[in-house]
């Protein structure tokens, strides 16, 4: 019996492919969490068609209400506008939500815990991740060692991030290499049907695909958009 | 002007006397969580009462579902029966909510960085904790840790927990001497109207007021709880 693994799964590119990683040597608590961000729905499809895919063991739906009672972000405070991306800049877009990653890993160790998972997964991105504080290999390390102080003595969980040094072309390359359904997946932080192509999400997923030299599965409301992130 | 504090207010003797403490140093931001926990409703009001009395200047009631989904503890789960208290039993107990206070530190930190709040207090007992391992000093030690690697660089923020190494009963003295408004808090984790004397909690608390040699201003069932605890 394969031990069982928690991972995070917001219905995007990395966490597919991190989802099809985690299957070879685990059975699969899929866990997905809304957080009031504006295309959360259809995150919820592309999560559901994902775990269907996979045939995971478990699956866990949460949504946590505070992050957009707080603010502070363009992605669940519906009156800041989501800043068209500009992937040269060394800023924290406003898409930036504050300490998400803790909050997702927060519900992903109380989970395992209960389940007695031995680790977590979660596709994390340093170079691809827009600057956002939160998505670092030192916040993981840190997690690990905040849940080795915070949980039962005969709990051991490991917090395995697999994409985190890669780029998002070497994570469509992976992907494809191991049949990651990534036609079901969902990124735009705008749109619900055809993804805008201009958010900051679109714009690494375009590069990623352009880099790699594959088509996106996935329909844009332009074709103009695939060539647009050389 | 002072620098701004969030407070994790749950409406219990020992985020009281934290609160009262903060306030000596900071504008106060008090922040309540409901997590399904039985006697939830009745926290709030508490919560409310403590906030009035100590003239919070802002104040956030959030909540979190899953950790009732995640299930795992009588505190959230109503089909599990809350132990009778045993204060030298080293077990962990049921009530223990599993990874509970990195879930509210997660929101306070959130809040925190919107607030540009510069402190979290958090009323955490160790000695006193029953054994629930995320109530030791080296798990906010941990914490910090992770805020300062999870949060924008010009973010500093540090986790206060001014009763940490105090007893029950210190506890007790230490909010009578600042005017802490202990008659307005709640601590059973049972019953909504009397305390039930019986809950880890009441014990605890009981077992504090004793040893202080005061007298519990809240009601209980029956007033020989008041001696059960020496």
């Amino acid at each position: 019996m394969k031990p069982i693994a928690v991972v995070l799964v917001s219905g995007g590119l990395d966490s597919c492919v991190t989802a099809t990683l985690a299957k070879q040597t685990h059975q699969l608590a899929l866990l997905h969490v809304q957080y009031g961000q504006r295309t959360q729905e259809r995150e919820l499809i592309a999560f559901h068609a994902v775990a269907d895919e996979l045939q995971a063991d478990y699956r866990l739906i949460t949504s946590l209400d505070h992050l957009s009672a707080i603010g502070g972000s363009s992605l669940t405070d519906l009156s800041m506008s989501v800043t068209p991306a500009d992937l040269s800049s060394q800023e924290i877009p406003t898409s930036y939500v504050p300490f998400r990653n803790a909050h997702l890993l927060a519900i992903a160790t109380s989970w395992a815990e209960v389940l007695q998972a031995k680790a977590i997964f979660i596709g994390a991105v340093e170079e691809d991740s827009s600057g956002y504080p939160d998505c670092r290999a030192s916040f993981f390390k840190a997690f690990e060692s905040l849940i080795a102080n915070g949980t039962r003595p005969e709990t051991q969980i490991t917090i395995e991030t697999p994409l985190i040094h890669l780029s998002k072309s070497q994570i469509v390359t992976l992907g494809l290499e191991h049949q990651a359904p990534l036609h079901l997946t969902w990124s735009c932080y705008q749109s619900t049907t055809q993804a805008c192509g201009e958010c900051d999400s679109c714009a690494l997923r375009l590069r990623g695909f352009y880099r790699a030299q594959i088509t996106d599965p996935i329909p844009y409301q332009s074709d103009s958009h695939r060539n647009a992130y050389p």
